[in-house]
């Protein structure tokens, strides 16, 4: 038997990393193709496959090194019901596999108690207190992913309609909205992805003085502000925003939760590998 | 020169109904396949041909009559820039083109000033007045059609999954949407279409103590109210509610606007010919 080995995977729709440690050494890192274990299991399976193998020929290891570890795979989706149990029993080896969002918050709290709100593309909001953990929002762009960047661009495009048909008055964020969401946003939003609506958000921010830009957002800072709430954080425990669009608004937060503000200390990627590292 | 035909079309995704007149007389009507002008003009532009071609037959008509006919068509999507034209010129004959909410209008108002709201799958807000159409709303299930009934059946689906993750309590509403989307409300919404989760309405109606279909019903009637606002409708002027989610809402209004409440004198189809006969 050889050293012990540590391995966490971090995986969502943009792509997948692992990382790798020998016997508590440093960490090899890896990264590969997307990794939507809903929508396209074997194609997640195999980039993590992939970006697995790199890792661990990089340290001059094969895949019977599996065998050995203790691997921790946080992969967006896995809190679905049955999603995690279903792609854990595709991998070749045994993985506890969970939510990014509990990789997320490992990772930024360092395994340490409080709240970590993260508003990416999408949004989720999560917190540990007196050790168990607690987890809203997150449904996705359809259902849910309340001040997401995707929802906060979307809400852009709806009002730049409403000054198309004279519901709000002319504003030039709507203006370069429309130019922006050819041949017509109602258009545009038909083929529209979650990422795509996301990007509209860097337009809304260029014009901080439009009225449509305010409306959004004091809605995403709601949001932010509400889920914080409805998680549960308290003032005065840590709390960590992540995510571009939670990055741009940590500073516009009331005082009270400005002051709890912390970076992360790591990513979901170093949070699965401290995962792995505490599986017995 | 034979007698003077007139012509209306209605068109839209669900399918399309032709209505033709001669010299005056009494209504032919036909209805044919789905006639979404924005998504599929050539088959929008086969359906009506082949519904035309049939009410003409049943007078005895072939298409050489057309070059005598007036024609309107309301259209769903000829709103959007281009779209009308876009389709006019796919047509072997001479029509006026218009979008579905102004043949509406007419149909439900024959002509006359006042106020529709549509609340079907989709909605908008329509109003003549002092000779002048205003038309807000309607810009698609993905953007707009607020208070439309795919609307409230996605806001209703949201607020299942706020049980789902415990920021709301449980409740039967909730229970009844999540086993309505199998295998889960996330990855069912993934593919539901606008009908999809209009259908959801039926369910919300079938659970009146429920504080989820209370906050639903109450976003409609908002969305209403606003809507009608917005569009200018004014107490004491005639108001017509239609849809199957406008049908149902109508008793609920408050009373100022329910007592401007009356039933449509007629459908879009009978305004598209109403516009027709109107033609020079």
């Amino acid at each position: 038997m050889g050293a012990r080995i540590d391995i966490g995977i971090d995986g969502g729709g943009t792509g997948c990393r692992v990382a790798l440690s020998v016997a508590g050494g440093p960490m090899t890192e890896t990264r590969g193709g997307p990794a939507n274990i809903v929508s396209d299991p074997a194609g997640a399976e195999a980039a993590i496959r992939l970006a697995l193998t790199e890792a661990l020929a990089a340290r001059g290891l094969g895949l019977d090194a599996l065998a050995d570890a203790r691997i921790c795979a946080g992969l967006a989706g896995a809190r679905l019901p049955g999603e995690a149990d279903r792609f854990a029993i595709r991998l070749p080896f045994l993985a506890y596999v969970v939510d990014d969002s509990v990789t997320a918050l490992e990772g930024a709290l360092e395994g340490a108690e409080g709240t970590l709100a993260s508003l990416g593309t999408g949004s989720f909001f999560i917190r540990k207190a007196g050790g168990a953990v607690r987890h809203i929002g997150g449904w996705g762009f359809r259902l849910g992913d309340e001040g997401s960047a995707a929802w906060a661009g979307r809400m852009a495009l709806s009002l730049a309609l409403q000054v198309e048909d004279g519901r709000l008055p002319p504003d030039p964020l709507a203006a370069a909205l429309v130019e922006a969401t050819p041949p017509h946003p109602v258009l545009w939003a038909q083929e529209a992805r979650p990422g795509d609506f996301a990007q509209l958000v860097r337009i809304v921010f260029r014009h901080v003085s439009s009225p449509i830009a305010a409306r959004v957002q004091a809605a995403v800072l709601g949001a932010l502000v509400d889920g914080l709430a409805e998680v549960g954080h308290r003032p005065g425990e840590p709390l960590v925003v992540t995510g571009g669009l939670g990055e741009m608004l940590g500073p516009h937060l009331p005082d009270g939760l400005r002051a709890d503000l912390r970076p992360p200390a790591g990513r979901p990627l170093d949070g699965a590998l401290r995962l792995a590292r505490a599986l017995p």
